[in-house]
């Protein structure tokens, strides 16, 4: 193929976000089990997120709503709203952090802005995804930038028109098979999987179910210019 | 001028918004007087929302966020999780609501969209206003639909650029000065202003800061057709 336009994908790809929700959830796990002893917090939490995700979307807004109502529920109301402000002080804390870039982004997205289109493709809440970027000192590299609520075939075809890309020229990079890799695959394109340390178990695919071709997978964003060369 | 593109805003000019955050203030403030006996609390909410804007955005969620603040710094932490419970489920109504048209607005959208090219450009939270669209039925009308994190020059421009707009060729309509008709004047196009029952302190301009020329103001958007007629 001849890659023209190459799309990344923000969190966990170019900069880290699933280690600070891990972060703030230990914080969580630890105070809340000082009210419910016992109890299985993360479950209850992950359910929570669940069941507001066609509510709230994704992000750290949505995260910090979803505490709230987990810290409430598991405490029966008990829980002091001295807690409670913590906890909206943690979301805050998440939303204002520097962005943090993954090892070896700056340099190859450098280098491969000068060869390529490059877009940002990034799902998630509108305001922090541009603040993050932002503060990522990566934005000048980037063509474009489409923030989504959903990634799957559906808004990756409305980008591929809108923006005149054909599939055959495009490849997607990140490090969700559900989000970047499989819709990518099935309207053509290639995708490159860059797997991050904790993967969110919503974004989960058994790789039995992956596509036989048409994707890659590289341990570090360092090996890409050598894989774009070689499709 | 030649009329191509009109650009509509959403909230307060084709489905009613700021009249539920009214209807939720009331609730919020019924609720947090029992608590804080005299506060002045619809300050006390106003400026909290101004200090996290910064951080959280527009939309419900942050509204929410911020309400859940305000209560627990009002009543000095005194106020019970159950009270903040209740809160957190306002908010969820509040994104769950049917979308109510404005009178007018479906017929008039129609017969529009025979005539011009139409698009939805509108600020706040992404999936909040994805999902008001979806419920809204009106969808198909918008040849594209552009969700902003802010209503600037800036950000007019980056959708001109990208959609290959003429300034000259094009009418926004909404019911906000600031986010709908100030910046797209003095981008060279055109603005309808249609009032809203009540106006976002936030989005007002003052009458003699307003451009002399560039814009019109209608009462109902079944007066926009013969407007574009005249234009």
């Amino acid at each position: 193929m001849a890659v023209r336009v190459v799309g990344f994908d923000g969190d966990d790809t170019l900069w880290h976000s699933e280690t600070r929700f891990h972060v703030t959830q230990a914080e969580f796990r630890e105070l809340l089990a000082r009210h419910a002893p016992g109890a299985d917090i993360d479950t209850r939490l992950a359910e929570m997120e669940m069941k507001n995700l066609a509510i709230y979307g994704y992000g750290v807004k949505s995260f910090t709503l979803s505490m709230l109502e987990t810290a409430i529920e598991l405490t029966k109301s008990s829980i002091p709203a001295t807690d409670l402000e913590v906890i909206l002080g943690w979301g805050k804390r998440m939303l204002m952090e520097p962005t943090e870039l993954l090892d070896g982004v700056e340099p190859t997205l450098r280098a491969l802005s000068e060869r390529y289109d490059m877009l940002l493709i990034t799902k998630g809440d509108l305001f922090d995804q541009e603040s993050k970027l932002a503060r990522s000192g990566l934005g000048e590299l980037f063509l474009g930038v489409e923030i989504l609520s959903e990634k799957n075939v559906e808004t990756y075809s409305r980008i591929f028109q809108r923006r005149g890309i054909n599939a055959a020229d495009f490849v997607m990079v990140g490090n969700s098979l559900r989000s970047d890799v499989v819709p990518v695959v099935s309207l053509g394109g290639h995708a490159v999987h860059i797997p991050y340390e904790v993967t969110w178990q919503h974004e989960h695919v058994p790789e039995e179910e992956m596509p036989k071709a048409g994707w890659s997978r590289i341990t570090t964003i360092a090996e890409l210019p050598a894989l774009l060369d070689e499709l």
